[in-house]
């Protein structure tokens, strides 16, 4: 038995998921005219309380095209110092939008309204324009943090005041939404543009959605051509899509739940240094000094268990769909047993 | 029942298909290992004799990949004026590259050797600098016309001769090597890369592959990842590419056979003007001037019949997999009744 | 005695023009404080009937400016297929703005409206959007000629219906006012940006200027510091641009009548095959058959007198200012007695 | 008598210089034909021991070459958070080059070797791909403040290590030579490519210079002919530029000098909160909390003096060519008696 704790984009399918594809109807969506695409657009549009929604190939994909959606080249939008944006994208904001970042200090991923209005820049034509400020939610580098609803909201008014954009990587926002108690109307009232991911939490196998106002959106379509990222008879992903929406969104409770239980087991064991604040699905932890990470993480494989260095000597742990209660159990127990 | 000839990309996958599909194993791409995906990416790269190939969610990304990892910003390329690099891909070569196109004159979307060597610009700093030559075959706006492989050979030379890149747009090679009789191979010695369709022709719901030599591939993920092209499960898709491999490719020549006999019907109507030579599965002809265009369009709209003007008072019809035997003979006959 | 006529951009500033230089009042141009530019800046703008005017260190980097000012990555811009702005910026088109040109198939380098009207991209997602116009004037190689300004008119028209942005390269508008005794506010009125060059026909050894409306300005002096365009106490080449709007304008006529005795002797020669219609100060002509371009210009510079190919067997003579009486006559004389 | 302290860039040629400028023999540098501009090339590159130079119309040029000729789009340069590449070159490095800047936390603008190996980006496709290290020297938010040689060493070990480009952003090089009674040459054998300013210190009105090895320098002239730094007659400035090294280096200890004696009239101000070290000649101070900035710009415009503010309740002084003993006296003396 392989326990895959690397990410949430591990998992497969379920049968249920598969079927639902498998009897998805289709058609050329480059056309205009795969109908269960549509129904995704819709819902998800519905969902946020938002006009337009847009289906894209992957979460970087409707990242990026946000990015350009709200930007000029030579912009610059503010973010997190570990934003997914920045890091994790391949450097695209500057490749495909010709805009930098400027990267707040915040703490576990997360900045506040005073920080983001001192680090617009001076109107000055020698310094980037600054068009656009992004928050991610939960924050990944952040150990699946989320963000204080009313932070955002006060980010929002200094938006507003300097007439900046406002996008949210919303890449897993249901788990945000599901440990908070939150409603997607909530986001998409405060939010210009929302990427969301279909694959992470929710367990499909690819997508996710671009959802926004009518007239940051109208160049979506074409934007997503120039990446190519127009596929043809997409509905089989977008069953996969209505699928999750139905029957996965609120089962993240239990990863949430797990990810918890594995918290609390390391906190305990004399080979971990520190974890950090558990509040969803991510688990982010220590080794002591002592401990070697290769090592570790060599340990754990020998078991069949999969995690990953961030880098820092930090660890990441994520819960999902495909992880357990048999794999669960299987887990602590391994965890309590690790010596060093 | 509704016959689409508006493109070869409406097709629906087979029942067949689909179950290949349902049946895939698959895993996280984005960690590099879905298995089913590299089968396929290892399959097509053995049969175009190349080291290297890699999926994609479209044609446009496989080709905006290729001039990307052919070119610098403020570079050229060579193509045929009716190229779909330079018409249909959304100004991506300038978007994404910051390439410029130098467009030949071509013959129904072919050019020579000669009309190539004497588009390379002067090498001086004031010029853009030529790096890059492409050929779209079958060529799409010249009416799915082959290319004479002869000539792509002293094409060859050329990009030899002036460290020119050679890139294929093979959206329908598959209908150029069976109507030919010409083998992948062929064109894997001739190009650097290789962008091929499993969606068109061969009916898939969504893919695309680009192939290349070692070298130039090395950046081709990094690329995928900048415009967001990867993906996670995807081996669902990549098991219609496998099935299509097997069982769509040798059939295409029925395609080319009912293109065949559409022009051979239209081409003695009263309100045709012309109908260009029929090598493959595309036919383009033009009305009389007495015959309005949205007219025609209109009445076999009327009869369930779908096709498209390609602007200047050309209209195109394309046949493929989803066009069976019993939509050829009610369109042949309904063809032949039409007055105007 | 050289006789330099490659260009007209070889001339030096005249001794009065340099006294002028060297009695500048200046500042620091990046800090806004330059008396001299802001002179100058100020009385081009009037000269065009337009609010604002900016100095640039070149034409071609004025002339980027303005597409960019106009345009956005992946649109469009119509122009001739000799336009400077394709063939001798070095792709800057698409390097700095992201944006490829379509090229039209025009007379000496001058378009018609009709043209313009047909090139316009339909509005779909998958073409690039075409929002500019773009006309040279005089077309340096339709071989100096001067528009047709009701045709420039009918070209404002087409631009204001399908919502186009209009630029004027007029690196030699100063030949086209003179020749056609044409008022700078005549374009002024039809044109939304306007560079002119001071170094040419008018012998400033630096500058071009950019002329146009106030929104579409706005963000000039930015994209200039993008570029690198800055400069500091700037006012010595703003003073030899006023020197130059004051004395060099109207002699122009001098060069052009020399231009046109240069054309009638050549028209005599057994060696010419053709001279094409001669409008300004830009002599092009073709050798004949028997006689070899290199061996000619070898020729010539033996005896001191330069000029350029411009490939296709075509070659280029540029009067000027720097070019006198003196050379004159002996040229012709040069002219008369060449065999080949 | 206004006192200008803004910056060093506000200086006028004196007599010697502007007689210099125009008695320049000049060419047209387009056609490569410049013969001052040429001589003044071939000197800096001696200086530095390298086989390339290139005069650019201003610094931010030469420095958005560099950036260009060491990297391709998508990839990143490390350099110091407050480096004038990514803060007041109006985002140029995304919008000209496509990259984003990985930004070191320094002391007064300088980091150390180590801090350049753990800012390297993982080799992994979705990181940007790092390589370039940027070093600017004097660094002008660092208050002027100069390297120490040995850790530009390990720095460059460092980058041959990870086969990273070295830019030195040497707009106060000169002052850092003086001051540190070093070499050229040492630099040139340290860095890839070396901008240096003519402007500030030295005193000429416009001119930056790049000078480099001969690969990297290929492209160059392409690059500037991109952003459109291509000049004509540029020996008028060219020739300020030779003045300036015969007569303009070894006097920039005076105003270092000034700058110390500032410095310590200032420290002794009851307004004054703290002045940070003070290397070169600038000078970068704080008001006590209950002096308000605007104020004490504004006391000290009544009295000619300008000096600004860099944000963050920081304000700069920068000593210069034009800042006399006159100057200085009355300015100690106006410092001396300014109550708040």
């Amino acid at each position: 038995m392989i326990i895959d704790l690397r990410s949430d984009t591990v998992t497969r399918p379920s049968k249920g998921m598969l079927e639902a594809m498998m009897q998805a109807k289709v058609g050329d969506d480059v056309f205009d005219e795969d109908p269960t695409v549509k129904v995704l657009e819709q819902r998800l549009a519905n969902m946020f309380g938002k006009p337009r929604a847009l289906f894209f190939p992957s979460g970087s994909m409707a990242n990026q095209t946000a990015l350009k959606l709200h930007t000029q080249p030579g912009e610059q939008v503010i973010c997190d110092k570990t934003a997914h944006i920045y890091n994790y994208e391949a450097g695209g904001a500057s490749f495909n939008s010709g805009i930098s970042c400027k990267l707040l200090d915040g703490k576990r991923g997360m900045f506040t309204a005073k920080q983001v209005e001192e680090a617009i820049n001076p109107d000055a034509f020698y310094y980037a324009k600054t068009t656009l400020v992004e928050v991610e939610n939960t924050a990944n580098r952040g150990g699946g943090s989320c963000w204080d609803f009313e932070e955002i909201k006060k980010i929002r008014k200094v938006c507003d005041k300097h007439e900046l954009g406002f996008h949210l990587d919303g890449a897993r926002i249901w788990n945000a939404l599901v440990e908070k108690n939150e409603s997607p109307k909530q986001y998409g009232e405060l939010f210009d543009t929302i990427s969301v991911c279909l694959s992470k939490g929710l367990g499909c196998p690819i997508g996710s959605v671009l959802i926004g106002d009518e007239e940051i959106m109208k160049d979506a379509v074409r934007i997503r051509k120039v990446f190519g990222g127009n596929m043809r008879q997409v509905g089989y992903l977008a069953a996969s899509g209505l699928y999750a929406l139905d029957n996965n969104i609120n089962r993240l409770t239990e990863d949430h739940k797990r990810a918890k239980e594995i918290g609390a087991v390391l906190i305990n064991q004399s080979y971990i240094k520190s974890v950090e604040p558990i509040e969803t699905n991510i688990i982010i932890f220590e080794l002591n000094d002592t401990v070697n990470e290769d090592q570790f993480i060599s340990s754990l494989d020998k078991e069949g268990i999969k995690l990953i260095g961030m880098g820092s000597g930090k660890l990441r742990i994520v819960t999902h769909l495909d992880y357990t209660d048999t794999m669960h159990s299987k887990f602590l127990s391994i965890l309590k047993e690790l010596t060093f």
